[in-house]
């Protein structure tokens, strides 16, 4: 592949901030050569602006690394955003139309018309809708490319196989969502010791409008929502990493829990058929053990890229039901820009 | 009330023993005069046979007191029993067959064709079941009575008023148990730290059965299930005391969320005009807030012995959704032998 | 005792202004008047201004209280301050100097010469220095009087009888220290999710100064500090409520383990002896079981005013050694203060 | 090397018992050929037999090894131990005897006058006493070695340069120790949400002694204790792997904090010169951060084989003060065992 791309990093001290540094350290095709923060880090070394929380040290290149600020210029082409929302639109609006390829975390740009949300599992084939983007916007080079929120990627990963085979036209979910989720210091620890709080602002929402989207069409010129309807209850429980969610469903057609089984265990796609780098073998792992999936133990199944499933059984209202859990900042954020990215770039469509 | 009448405590020693234990301290009708458990514990003086972990200590005289071995005979009249599923069947009725009245925390006895399983805020008339009971087994004067499981009581609380103002059809619900539901040691730390475990032996079977016995009929010789579907999916978190339900529901005809509220909010029922000593004055409290309930908030609320909901909105797939939160092992079990209890002895059946 | 004092809490929507809150619910010689927030909250009532994190909800009458601002004028004649350090110096200074009796839970006037560090049972007799106080700064009415911070209290509440027993050289102290010390939101859920925080700012200095402060002399015109050393090593743990810290004794004289929990147990002193509305009967508390005291079991006791000792046992290199518990919010910060005021209130000087 | 070594690991499905299993994948020297446990677990193979709780599943390989029980011959020449207490003793001690290579996690051999307990960084020269052992006990090739407790080895690893260094008179020590260090399902969750148990039983005699033993010199035909004082206090806290350790020391010479970084930050010592495949590449680590070391993100550093030093500072009792962490199971267990086979067999002890 030649010489690596130089990448960008927005919101580059925070919680996803730091994982996208972790997982792009020792790329084979991206190198991280720059780390845009707010005024009060920019500056400083890498090192000693970010609190890094997720293991002891930030990789030792990275660390040495100077943050820069949103409003100082973006060299590198490749743009990795985890800014807050409110923020990210104007910023990734902007980069892009400087010409800069845009994968983003965030929640700004997910809904937007001419925008498309990726999971590279679920729906490759909306990558196009950046050819409309840069036609729309007058952009050349430039693009944005959004990936869902943390509890809706997991669950729409286990529901792709099934959507595909079987037909779904009901979802209900209720999760039980990380602290991790929230960023840091996001959850008081007064509000996760001996506690759930059974709220997450605009999280219900957001699941069940991605949802849609992601297992909706692309038809080359707009985006069509997938026809189904999703009931979704959010609740932080006190787990640092590892979103765990009750899903019940009703399906297209009859079909058995061991049927379904099959259908999650089986599932390949692009990403797997690419060999990119950051892509699960198994996108989809189910376990038979009756207590099955738990955070602790399965959240860093593939490098915790990929969804596990557990408890498939028969549901006495709608059809099926399960438990899916994944890893939240991995698969469920910094993990799927980079897939995105990955997939961009092994289609040729980065240059 | 005259003379208080003397209660044996079954399983004394243990979880759900000890809050029996506690909750009888200084209770108006009735006094801790024998504590029951297993042969390790028998001889000892119960401050000694216990390993007390719900506060500080045991109440002072009930501490003196000698534990004495299930085998030993039992003299007073009314008997609470903890005891554990397998053993608490033969144990409560031969005990019942010697005319005690013995009510109930155990599992085993639950489904019985002749033994009510109560909630006084539900189903107060199947109380009069025990005489069929009696008849059935050439009992004189004892019976058993049974409460439902802790994740039960708290939903069904909950859906009563609805069930009763605008039928339910369907009710779809995912637990957050804690940990002191499965009583000490229980659940180990190993699998609640950092952790989800997505699964209780028993559980959801219990949910569904019990739920359609309590919102059935009694109709003078036997009980009728009532008609709807049920459909759970079971958790345990690390929370200690207290469990949260996502519930879903489809009604029996459109209601408002407003309208629910208000339903639940101005429920009243045997209990409350009797004036039971244990019985909340509100049995269910509706939160506004929009995190809320929470366990460590709201557990203790009518000193354990409402249920709290919160959330109340439109669900897009059945027609309502909410959370319930409860004290599981107060109103959750051993408050709730303490409450039927109660009814019997205020409608003149422990005499 | 007549009518009840009007009261004033300063930073009452805060951690430990909650904590006032409730515990002047009810109070026979207090009575909440005002409360006092920060701009954000000024003009709401307490219930809409207040995140209440303490129970399900906030006492009555206080919740319709309307909160007012510093910068109004305060009318009530006690006043109970949980301030932040910085801004509580110069706000209690000027409401004493306008004739207002101050007591404080902030860290700000603690070690000034002329403000009175105050345990009720452990130097009782600094509270004359007021009266100096008062000349010093040519105050009418008006002083403060200040509680030491939640880890130092309750050491130096169970090192008290040992001091005027057998004297103390030298006090080595490791604290785990709870959540709620930290205030709202205070510490991140992601730094206590399955860790431990080895260091909370300030703190170790803290319990090294005020212990000599507390255990030393006042001799009518100034306070000498008491001579012993001491060396604390402060962390937090995932606790909600409750510090327990090890303590390690180079005594006076020799004296065997038996003789420190004779002299722990039997120890009253003023607070007990004058009856004070919040005083534990004990306080000090010595257990006997071998793994305690434990946060979630022993720091209620006595209403958590009491400091719960245990395994008092000879240290190989010092003298003794043993652990101590207490509730950090009440004994530790509110009631603390409550406790001031109630033998200021009982000894004539609050008129 | 050659080819590897056959390996068995006894107790293999205990918590340490997986750990092993765990750290032996791909090792360079040694390979797991015989798992040994209960009678319950024989016959099964090791995927049914073991409850896995450190990792998504069991390597590949392992997991269909058939689970043997003591009472089978062991064929491999070289033996790990998890054995529980009390059972321990016997079964190495048989083993030993048929010419087995024992490395032992369990405490019963710890103490015996023959019975090396090896920290390879610490006292490699304590190996030779196996010649002796064998000749006291008439054993031809067969020997054991033992490592101390989780708790004990790593406050030694950081004592160890300084005691070289500068010498240590006495060790006040307070431990915050990880659920895992009692194996599963070990400690109640009940006993560690929301708080802390101030008591392990054994544990503080096990560090006094055994760190004596350490530090202590061996003549050729003897042990002989360090001459230094011990002091420990041993608590449980919410942490699932990862002890917290606060250390007072009193020094042989005065030793500033910066002095004491350097020489802890320096040290190097056998398994480093050696290169052994386990051996960390710093055996300690020294954080500069005010806050540090943390359980969760400091535990895996260097594999979880280095202890963590931070806070280095003076104590103003005995001299300096610090606080040490390390992860239990690994460098506290079943990594210390597999270090010291590690240095035997490079130092030609296991032909």
């Amino acid at each position: 592949m030649g010489e690596k791309i130089d990448v960008a990093v927005l919101g580059a001290t925070g919680s996803v901030g730091q994982r996208f540094v972790q997982l792009l350290e020792n790329h084979p095709w991206f190198r991280v050569a720059e780390l845009v923060a707010s005024e009060r880090s920019a500056g400083k070394s890498y090192a000693e602006a970010c609190d890094w929380r997720i293991s002891d040290a930030p990789p030792e290149a990275t660390a040495r690394l100077k943050v820069q600020h949103h409003e100082e210029p973006v060299k590198s082409p490749l743009v990795f955003s985890s800014l807050p929302g409110g923020l990210a639109r104007e910023v990734e609006t902007q980069l892009a139309s400087e010409g800069k390829r845009v994968f983003s975390n965030a929640r700004d740009n997910r809904m937007e018309a001419d925008v498309p949300l990726m999971i590279p599992e679920v729906n490759a084939d909306h990558a196009d809708a950046v050819r409309v983007q840069q036609k729309n916007r007058g952009w050349s080079d430039g693009f944005v490319v959004a990936n869902p929120n943390c509890s809706t990627i997991h669950m729409v990963l286990a529901l792709k196989p099934i959507w595909d085979a079987v037909g779904i036209e009901q979802v209900l979910v209720t999760t039980m969502q990380a602290a991790s989720g929230a960023g840091y210091p996001g959850v008081s620890s007064m509000d996760l010791i001996d506690n759930v709080v059974p709220y997450i602002g605009g999280e219900e929402e957001k699941m069940e409008a991605e949802t849609r989207k992601l297992l909706g069409s692309w038809n080359g010129s707009a985006f069509g929502n997938a026809d189904l309807a999703i009931s979704a209850q959010c609740n932080r429980v006190p787990v640092r990493d590892g979103h765990t969610e009750t899903v019940n469903l009703k399906l297209g057609r009859s079909a058995s829990p061991e049927e379904i089984v099959e259908i999650l265990s089986s599932y390949r796609a692009e990403p797997q058929q690419l060999d990119l780098p950051s892509a699960p073998k198994h996108p989809i792992i189910v376990r038979s053990q009756a207590d099955r999936p738990q955070p602790n133990l399965d959240r860093n199944v593939e490098h915790g890229m990929a969804s596990v499933v557990g408890r498939v059984r028969r549901c006495p209202i709608l059809d099926i039901k399960f438990v899916v859990l994944g890893h939240n900042t991995v698969r469920g954020a910094a993990g799927a820009s980079i897939l995105n990215a990955e997939l961009f770039h092994a289609k040729g469509m980065l240059v």
